[in-house]
């Protein structure tokens, strides 16, 4: 069964209580949070304060995606801001192994996420410091790209390598991921779906949207398993 | 008299909307909104989606304050989000006159920031590019710190430098603005208050907040003019 | 059959139009144009001001490989100045996938080159963004090295990756390519040859150079296939 | 009596030698390189190679102007390949005396450039160290902009500087210097004019417009002195 | 027989000259210097002046570990300081292969240092330029980690490509390797043993420390081979 | 009277702890450590295992110097190591008034240090918030270099800035300070002074060489107030 999770970036920014509020009543699994800093993708998203000021509106887990260089300067302060997930990316400056080693002593579940061209083998040696992985299936810094096609092949890829290890990793793809894209995800593997504009907010209703999205993933999980 | 503008980032991330109508009840002047990088500055709080959403709620000027390496990049992007002013650190890697010079191409108003340390030296020949100069009176990046007591002495200096030029340039003062602090900045120059949780935010009642604090400020105003 | 292109760096810089002259009636394929940073390889070479001046003697595709850090930034520049082709380095700043997309958004052929120590796996998942990988076979930032010998393996490896594949890319070699390496570059599987001050420019009658070259090359071409 | 040079990027690219034994004859006094990174400004020019093949052609100072992040590590080069005087931006990342001290001990003219925005006190103490000094007239990084108003108040500033040092360091002017800003930059203190395309290139005979130029520009020294 | 070496960083500082004699007369094979940049890795330790001042106490191969960006620029001064063996690693912003050519045509050993999370894939074009690979068994820049268990399993691997390769390279292992971990990794086909607080300096007799661990090691050596 | 302090990298590395013995015996005032990263300057030093080594064979100020970028990142790392004064490069990348605040929140003396060709302006709103100034004579990242001449009228004019502003703030001098510069900087204003290979480090007896700098020091300061 595929966890949904919303891309708080899609939310109504005027109103995140109420949004929160909608998707929790909907069933969402997680909260997605994309935190950009202008150079390792060119775009300002948020921070550890909207964090800290959504972290009483649910008890779900806060996923938090450093789209940023040198990520290990800020793990410290998005795991005190209510992070439950801290993901990094394999190709900013980084001590990857190093960096999941310390989300983990912080109790937090650490990922990695990889951009569309970055090849698989970058994992070959941290499946074991790894709780997801996260799939960039459009290139991250906007919302609002098309689902890059290649990316089918890169989680049936990914999805082997993983069943081949043991390990209990999970497939996060983030970019696009709406009713046209989740089928065939959760066919190649994925197991952990970022909504955005093309699912969870293409309407104002983010409960009935949470609600009617949840119940399609969930016949098409039944389809695949 | 001062102007008087709420600094976004302390505001309630879950009801940016409902604050916002508060503040414009209470009749303030403009929105601060603080972008930081994360190497600038090392923290993140925001971006242009916020702008964006936020734009509908006022009229009143929205002032972007960019703590961001190379702000250039950037300044498109934000006055299309909806800025109105935009301010860039003269610290930062930047061409100081070119990015003033293309703030005002937009039909915005550009401003210099200025950290605690930077000698006024920096505007010696942007004068005539600028129209307000944000004196940094806390070190950028977080909130609640304390007032640097050497800041006044650098708004009375600005003050006399800008007075020689004959330039129409406002004085904005960012970091620490409250009741205690305001009625020196105001004697020392400062026509600009970026105001955060010492005053605008002390309390929920935004409106109250604000009705009382302008009052202040216009007595205080008419005690130095 | 291989295409030939000459290093318009390795040309004669006081002459730039009657070199071209005389390589165009010698029939070359494409003009390679190498654009250097300082950072990504510590050397500068040329500007798009180049390829602007350049474009009015020659109707032959201008292909340009960017030896740059962030080349994102500099796509747009050298598409508006006359480029046909553009070719990234994977090993730069540059979210890979995004950076060809672009490049072919604006109706240009899209190349990724890579260092010669780069391993092919940076190609795993952008086989269908690209027209031609750059393989350097001598380390970029200056004329007159000598060929790497692994390079041929890797061109031999890079063919059965692409065959493999079945997308249509062509090889580009790039880096002493003369009369003592063609045969075994053409044999190994390249098909576009960027060629320099070891073989197109071995003498100062750039036409008669071209059209020894050609010939060579075409022979070479037959016997191997 | 001020000298006059070429800024050579904006020859004519196709026939630089041609283009440099006109303005030979027209009796030019130095030629202008701007050296570009794509970091320090957002633009490429040109490298040592053109220096080499174009240093057969004039016996006048080749002046070479690194527009370049960290040029300590690129003097070396453009000494070996011709360079006369190097001029180095305060701007950049440089321990600035320590550049100047190495141009000067490999026997060359060492220069310090200033950004339109820089303030003068970045020359405090560097004044024994140098032979000129470039004032950009316009923001660094492209032809064809308009000079900045206030540089004139900085070139009065900066002679007063030179003046009360008594050290014999000229005063270079550079961007958009043509016959409406020559009167005033020579009243103002400048001796040395970079020119482009709004005098020394505005047709293409350009013994001619070097001939007419300088006899102009002798005039006005004349009146200044 | 696997190589020892000590890891000059954990030795007492306050009496090197001492350390060393023992170190000799204990027979250890080689002395390892961590440099370190702060930048690719949080911490400082020593430079070329170290070596310079040791280097008459031994005439055993300094083995110098560049955790540096840029070590290119590095390489020379090193060199000059006495180091006999040089290692760069692929992380690093460096031309991999480049470096070293580099360090050969200098008359030294050159080698490649993986961080732990990096895949081997990264030496798929180099197995002709290098004499040994570092493979880190803990993230560098700090001594007195736990070896990361997949560690194990990355000496194997790399065993394995060097000798499909039938190039004589040799592995050399650095982090957390003492008594515990020793027999494993010469199973596992390291042959080169970088030793700390957990093995040569595991009391203050560094003698009777190295006597104890090479006997150790030879009689591993023996039951492996 | 001036103070007297050797600098620790031109100290015999391999016996540290019997230089420090001599140097305590001869009467030094404290100790300059130089730590450099290869970015603020091309070298490598030492790091904060050195600092803890040494720590426990003096009393005196243990005197650090950051001649590295971001230094704020290294400030608590060197305050552990044993740091009682700690200095900041006002060129570095970091946020000067926020790093002073820093040093002296841990109890320990703050500094800022100036490269040669930096202007005094650098200081002009952070005298409340420092206890020494370090002025460089020579440019930063190596020993042995010529005094720079500008650099007395640099001491004489920091001195009247200091002298003007009422804090109680020492000058420190660092690059070639030996007999031949002594008498002058002293004279100057100087009143620390970091002595290396061309007065305390002129001879192996560096006891003696202590005694007879400082008294030597003694009657050049009488001489003065």
């Amino acid at each position: 069964m595929a966890l949904i999770g919303p891309s708080v970036m899609c939310a109504d920014w005027g109103n995140l209580q109420e949004n929160m509020e909608m998707l929790e009543r909907g069933g969402v699994d997680f909260y997605h949070f994309d935190i950009m800093d202008g150079s390792f993708v060119p775009n300002f998203t948020m921070g550890p304060d909207l964090l800290k000021a959504l972290r009483p509106y649910s008890g779900k887990a806060f996923d938090i995606h450093l789209m940023v260089q040198e990520p290990e300067r800020y793990i410290g302060m998005f795991a005190e801001a209510g992070a439950d997930w801290i993901t990094v990316h394999a190709e900013s400056k980084v001590h990857l192994q190093r960096a999941l080693q310390y989300i983990r002593k912080l109790g937090l579940k650490a990922g990695v996420a990889l951009n569309p061209s970055t090849p698989l083998s970058a994992l070959d040696y941290v499946l074991d410091d790894l709780d997801h992985v996260c799939l960039m299936t459009v290139n991250p810094g906007f919302a609002g790209q098309a689902f890059i096609p290649s990316m089918y092949r890169k989680i049936e890829d990914l999805r082997k390598v993983i069943d081949a290890s043991g390990a209990p990793i999970d497939i996060q793809v983030d970019g696009n991921i709406g009713y046209n894209t989740i089928p065939k995800v959760i066919e190649c593997g994925a197991s952990m779906l970022v909504c955005g504009t093309s699912s969870l907010f293409n309407s104002a209703d983010l409960e009935a949207n949470a609600l009617q999205l949840i119940e399609y993933v969930n016949k098409q999980s039944r389809k695949t398993s």
